[in-house]
């Protein structure tokens, strides 16, 4: 009878819900036959909504201008998906917030909603190719019935920004301005009170710390590991030293010299929190701990969804520069590179925004500078070192799938 | 001051119209004035209806489920790109019924439009990619409540079949009802209304018609390009005659003689007539005999552009196809190829869909049968064959910037 | 010194082996002064031979056409892209043969490269982007050289085919010829070799079978299922059967029917071997049943991984068929839908294989099928069914290391 | 007989060429039947060449990696690609050096190749995808064994860039020395040689220079249109000087202050010689008025397919620049940001290289600062300017077909 086999494959059944009794049941036959007549295809989207938001200024102005109607649809699409990501980047703040993450069955939403997000950025990149076949010229004829609005003032952006957790003071200034001031009213509370909200940054950060195994008086993963550098280097050092003298030598222990200094900056917690204080690092020491015996152990059962999820958090980041970057390149062919009527250039502007300084996970980037040969990493038995992270999970009360998604 | 470079560079010079009086402009400034404090962005896309639409049917029964939300959006951001691709396709189908597209200078226009189409095309196929991230299970745990609506039910869709040209009596019909039955009140004026304007199709068959060379007391491409090619198989079948017997001589002739066959039934005006009754062909035999002139003498600076248009019009019909084939695609993940319950398994149905019957320009696909030699196609000389087609355009009185974008 | 940062970050360090002796360190260090002069790029990559191995048959012949390069070109792309991913499959072949994928420690192996295969998929899809730039006029102007040439004569696609496990009797024969009549010396020795070796998907059906849970004598999730959804569906009958009259409870009581008969073929092993005959369905039995119950736990610690596995097998089968899909169209394209030469027309035959019967793991997108309310899933507590799954890898002496990547 | 219907659709006929006599064609005939036996798929693409020429330095020591296979074929796969975009260069460059794009049936092959060399870029973009399944951990367990070599030694890539026309003293150095120091021998001299040949960019501003139009006893676009501007800027400053006192007033003519001072430097020869030698513009005077005439006029079928070429161009800057930008954000990814053994840190170095002084057609994307309104624009009549650009091609003796593609 329905139609579409997609959207829509009827489904009356498997309507009751544990525990409800029958008399329930009955009442949700009736909902179920309003159903039937029920919700329609445009009436389920509000297409009413979506469809009849498409208002051209240049019209407005009685000067019907085509190409508008891409730059609205384009923008809105952008919204769109900037919702969804929230919607998703929310439910996994939720899922750590709420201690779930400490399930470890909440392991795969994590690690697939962080990567539906990815997918998301990736088709948002590939949609600047749409609205790059508007040229200079067909945007020229519109531009200035715009007048003030202004992509900056993008609010879903901002928020998404801070929710995953590009912090304040890194932020380029716009024309000597905070981004905040372009926003009022129930937008600026909006965004005041996302702000005291954990960012994602801070979850993920938390979670690290919890890494099994990086306990001092458990496995000690960072004592051990330091032990091990130490001696692979001198090892090292030995060797070179014994070897004759010659030009290569010198310029083998002036390396091994480089590395042994990368590695002791390394272990050298002050050196890490004065890397913090400057924004050139982002995570607690010992979160950067944690993140580090993942990836070094990611074969092992339990670290291998977290280490997805570092890897997918890495991309996320990709992919915002990159959005960023091609931002910055369809501006360029739009309005070229010289300054606004209002001052600094928006084209630097927004070039400076591609930086590592809005790498939020810019930490996790860097860990590919402290890797080691295998057989320099501690050993681990996973007969003996039951790591209690699992372990939890199994004492709580077993209830996953009575609660789920009560995000 | 103003924000965004790209969004609203601020643009309140160059205001004044041609033939403004000074007083009309001072009003002007005074529209500045206002659009100064002006429209701001979130107002300019009407982010109130856009992002307010999504009303997840599972929340509303008390069961939120997380993923539909993805679901909604999906199909939002399907349903904004096809409202994009229909406003590109009205303005391409009125230049052609205002007959602008025999002044020249609108073919620039017509070809990018059509190019937008299919880079929106791209677009639409690789979003997929997004929703493909919702397994079947997560999409189980709310289809009940979708209840009858229907992907089938999307208007937009349909209106975009039919004003390319997807013509009615070679639809598959679903569940042996007609398309059309889905839908009712305004929905079903609009559809029938727009079965009463020309198609996509049937505009570009019109102007195709119109190639200048085809006039059989012109240049008369068809009658000369007829007797170059017979003239070239007899000359072929000679050679081949003189060959000695042998299996391959025997091979050689019957190819020989199928192609013969083929191109003594391009040249039958009544088989033309036989395959369009049977919807194997779409377009008149004189507009076929266009699109192939424009293929064979692309280069000629009068069909560079027109060769590029009907290079995009394959494009839209492969990108749809490609497009409809990721559904089905889609569905088969999502629901199985097992029936729904309302009878006819929708995956079989809308695999049906992807077939040549769908594909409108069909025709301009089968040219690749008809190609032959560059020195088998007779010879045109341009100082000689003065075509009246871009002078036309030199005629009619010069008003292209005055007139820019009526449609 | 070095170079470049991607390519050859010289990095002469950390080479001991562990258990290395000094003395064989000295000679390593000696490879390292050879290497340091060492090797290049164009050596590296053997640029000599990709580079130089271009040859137009058109320039041969002595009428150089421009096109015929990107032609040459994009099929070496797809044949080195063919050769990665049967590097992939084999190596992932490998891990299941030897049994290691019981060590869990190799399943991020194994599913990371399955989504690699998948990832280059996606690029050969697209790269049909490229050769679309080549009109039909275009390849027109040489396919006469190609003779007999043909990319069904590609051995790398048939043995990806076989290896995956496309079986022989279910493909479409091509002129009522075997594909393997192609293939001929070391070519066809290989390809019969390789049908004596494991399919990927027998691999993947006996991992199936040993899902930990389907014991009979232990969790027996089977037999539970079974229980669950019999009660299930007799309980909604109950329900509909005490509705008043009316079309509705009609209606309601056939589709209860009709689902009710669909899960009593699901438990009825005799209609799985008919289907299994039909080649309608490609798992054993148990292997369905493993299948379905990761699907229903995928979100217990252990099955995140394998379920991620089973959706990364059907994404390769959903990509292949969209390159034959996307294939299909340009071949439509460039030659039109009529017969070669030869005989039957390479379209129609190529349509042919966009089919079903080319989806190796069609099984795994039939689940969806059979998918149930999670509310009558079989109950799961992890503290009392402990699998012999995990707990097997634990046991085994600990060798992950030094065994890395013995494929 | 023949196979595949794409590669090889046999094609015996039609092998006669005009002039031939028949003896010639018996010898053809001949050859087709040696063709027919003929060549084969792997034999046609040297696939004993190309699928030999994965070695990994890794297993050559004994410590095969499995990884380091992705990072040969990926890297050939650029490799190839590269060869192909030289190919296209080189032909189109051809063209415009013989003086075909006189002709101008020669502009729709010119912007067909270009167009194919930025699909090719947007495949190159995407490869990277592949690459990045690819993790840093993989990566460092092969990455000693790459020694010295280096991407920076891709002399493809850098004669890309040179034939393009990234000219030399705008290169990025990298650790203080000249990318040439890293070729040697016959590279060396290949560099050289290609330095001699004259860019496109050089190409593509000689013929921009010759744009109908530009003549200063002819339509005199230029000097027209500084009258136009200067005048109109004189009528916006009379209106706003009108209005009352206000902070609007003043900002609206600093503001236009602000647009005249651009444009008076636009008509300044003296400031673009200034910006030439800076680097900051590229083209000559002559030319930049040719481009932006052609912008202004792009309606004109004379100028139709000339814009499409310079919007085609842009693309390639900014394809380039995104591969650049990819290049980088997987080297962050794959090494860290830290500097090499060998000096100055390669991430550092690459990213520097994501800047406009490789923009060889910034020229191109500023003309977006020049825009005004279209009543500004000088009027064209084109019944009374014949422009000598069309006429030109019309007079020369016809013989396109025959010599067709003596590139």
């Amino acid at each position: 009878m329905s139609g579409c086999p997609f959207l829509g494959r009827k489904h009356q059944l498997f309507t009751s819900k544990p525990g409800q009794t029958e008399e329930e049941d009955e009442s949700q036959t009736g909902i179920n036959k309003a159903a039937k007549g029920g919700i329609v295809y445009g009436d389920y989207l509000q297409l009413d909504k979506v469809l009849n938001a498409q208002v051209l200024q240049s019209q407005e102005k009685g000067n019907k201008i085509h190409d508008e109607h891409l730059f609205i649809v384009t923008h809105q699409a952008y919204e769109l998906w900037f919702k969804q990501i929230l919607w998703e980047l929310d439910s996994v703040r939720q899922l750590f917030i709420k201690k779930h993450v400490r399930d470890e069955r909440n392991m795969l939403k994590v690690v697939s909603r962080i990567h539906r997000i990815t997918m998301i950025f990736k088709l948002l990149v590939e949609q600047f190719a749409v609205l790059e076949t508007m040229t200079a010229l067909d945007f020229f004829d519109f531009r200035e019935y715009l007048s003030s609005a202004s992509g900056f003032q993008s609010l879903q952006f901002r928020l998404l920004e801070s929710k995953i957790g590009v912090p304040d003071h890194l932020r380029v200034p716009y024309n000597r301005r905070h981004y905040k001031d372009s926003f009022h009213g129930q937008e600026s509370a909006t965004l005041l009170s996302t702000e005291q909200e954990p960012t994602l940054l801070q979850l993920v950060e938390q979670w690290l710390e919890r890494t099994p195994g990086l306990e001092q008086d458990g496995f000690n993963f960072w004592g051990k590991l330091q032990a091990n550098i130490e001696g692979g280097f001198k090892m090292e050092k030995h060797k070179l030293e014994k070897m004759e003298d010659s030009e290569e030598k010198q310029e083998l222990l002036a390396d091994l010299n480089k590395q042994t200094e990368i590695f002791t900056a390394l272990f050298d917690p002050k050196r890490h929190e004065h890397l913090l204080s400057k924004g050139e690092r982002r995570l607690s020491y010992k979160a950067l701990q944690g993140a580090l015996m993942i990836n070094f152990y990611r074969e092992e059962p339990r670290f291998q969804v977290p280490f997805q999820l570092l890897t997918s958090l890495m991309e996320i980041d990709m992919l915002m520069t990159k959005w960023r970057y091609n931002h910055v390149c369809m501006v360029h062919r739009m309005i070229g590179s010289k300054a606004g009527t209002g001052g600094s250039s928006g084209y630097h502007y927004l070039r400076s925004t591609v930086s590592d300084r809005y790498k939020v996970f810019v930490d996790l980037f860097n860990l590919a500078t402290f890797l080691v040969p295998r057989s320099w990493m501690p050993k681990l038995n996973p007969n003996v070192h039951k790591f209690p992270y699992m372990a939890e999970c199994y004492d709580s009360s077993y209830n996953s799938y009575s609660s789920e998604d009560s995000d």
